[in-house]
């Protein structure tokens, strides 16, 4: 039988209601979720973007490639009056954005794990879909996620409890990762899926090794041997939240994966040169990708 | 003579043009921004807060405050095709968003660097008005931040540069926290104003020390003694964006301000529990106090 979520919090068992602040969703009784397992109980996937936007055209695409009847405009954003993230869902789909790098994701995460504990959500997978910049592969390349490196190069995430340093794994779980490059490929593609590592950092620009920031001390000589020790360890992509996603969810128990199209070869450049258009149809990929996954998952 | 900004970068001296991606504007010549500088020269302050219908709001204060002529509608969101960030211009202000939590600030902020210094804006002002939770203070406080705490209670502010950890000092001027605090009081506030430390953390359930979130390994006594703890290095609130804030401003040598209003006195608990309206009543007061500094600043 598929298990629900059990979070590492033993405090939530004490509270009778709780309130996810940021996307202004109230859990009236947390002893008797039964009206909130109503309305959430048959999720099986939350999908997470930086941008509602983007979310919401998720959102259309897999309403139209699962076939559920829902007009564009039943599609309305749960979380529209906490006016910080987007919530869409469609079926047993939930479409989060979560804005730009870990600490805004981390928020809208521990809300998004609190929702589907409380509604009682079987065995769900979190998957993140983004941009970001590649290294050695070609513009348009979709990456799956191996391992999560933050910005000192080492397989795990940081985070600051109480005052002290904690370092915990960056892990995202094999079998997800088989099964998205597996499912999410196909013939016709004119692109390729490949699974990597991944960089993320929390800076956009001295923290990605950038020379066209509003501050950079160092020179494109060093900047380069640093590409290309990423390069060494198997690093093929570079985003800002790959490794707190991988440790919160490993650390809570819950499938998890990052999918991100890369938008620039960093070997070759810092500026993202490519036209909208392009740009378009690069961000479309992790969407057909975790489609035909969420498609052969609901099977 | 005001000073413009000369930010520390010597590569971009050697970029002919530059894109501010997540704004997505165009800066064609950077060795000609006349052009430039007749949209954005004279800018004398940015104000930075978490979302776009705050800013929104803050720019429609502002207006009015300082007799602008301009219709609401005519007041638009400059980076709305970006999809990520929010940037209004009313006179000599801008207010953009910054989402929640310093990775997502940071990316907009080094844009922002950038913007001022193409203008060549004279001297600008970078101010930070949001929300927080307090820790020994009346919620609806308003605390302008002294110095920037980060989660393991120092004064500094860590960035990973080429996987190498980076400490910099996260310092604000002095003479703007003065002039904040004396200007932006008035006798009528049924408020206080008061400057006193910030702790900011890229987590804002395990970072802020909180027992409702998705993971929690320590007990309310753990909690408590952390949370006296920072009281006692005269931490009155806890946000996500003081370091990084605090730190890039101080290095990029531009002047800046964080202010912001407490919601929660988090010695009495975790959850936000005001109404809607006490909320927005909160919310507001950070716009008095930035419009009446603003307003001094541009006699």
């Amino acid at each position: 039988m598929a298990k629900s979520v059990e979070l590492k919090n033993p405090h939530l068992n004490a509270m009778n209601s709780d309130y996810l602040y940021h996307l202004n969703i109230n859990v009236p009784n947390t002893k008797d979720t039964s009206d909130f397992q109503k309305q959430f109980g048959d999720v099986r996937v939350v999908c997470a973007g930086g941008t509602k936007s983007r979310m919401y055209e998720l959102a259309l695409h897999l309403r139209d490639l699962l076939k559920i009847k829902k007009k564009d405009s039943d599609i309305v954003d749960l979380s529209e009056s906490g006016h910080r993230y987007a919530l869409f869902k469609v079926g047993p789909i939930l479409c989060a954005s979560h804005g730009v790098g870990s600490s805004t994701f981390s928020v809208v995460l521990h809300e998004l794990l609190k929702l589907v504990k409380y509604a009682k959500c079987e065995d769900p997978v979190f998957i993140r879909v983004g941009t970001c910049g590649g290294i050695g592969v070609p513009p348009g390349t979709v990456v799956v996620t191996k391992n999560a490196y933050n910005g000192l190069l080492r397989n795990e995430h940081e985070i600051f409890i109480l005052g002290e340093r904690v370092v915990r794994p960056a892990r995202f779980p094999e079998n997800v990762i088989k099964d998205i490059v597996a499912y999410g490929a196909s013939a016709d593609d004119d692109f390729q899926i490949i699974s990597g590592n991944t960089m993320s950092t929390d800076c956009f620009y001295e923290g990605q090794g950038r020379i066209d920031g509003a501050i950079c001390e160092y020179d494109e000589n060093a900047k380069m041997s640093f590409l290309k020790r990423c390069h060494g360890l198997g690093i093929r992509n570079i985003e800002m939240e790959a490794t707190m996603f991988a440790s919160v969810t490993y650390h809570a128990g819950v499938k998890a994966a990052d999918i991100c199209v890369t938008l620039i070869n960093r070997l070759n450049g810092d500026q993202v040169e490519i036209t909208m258009e392009t740009k378009k149809t690069y961000e479309s990929r992790p969407f057909l990708v975790v489609g035909r996954y969420v498609k052969k998952l609901l099977e």
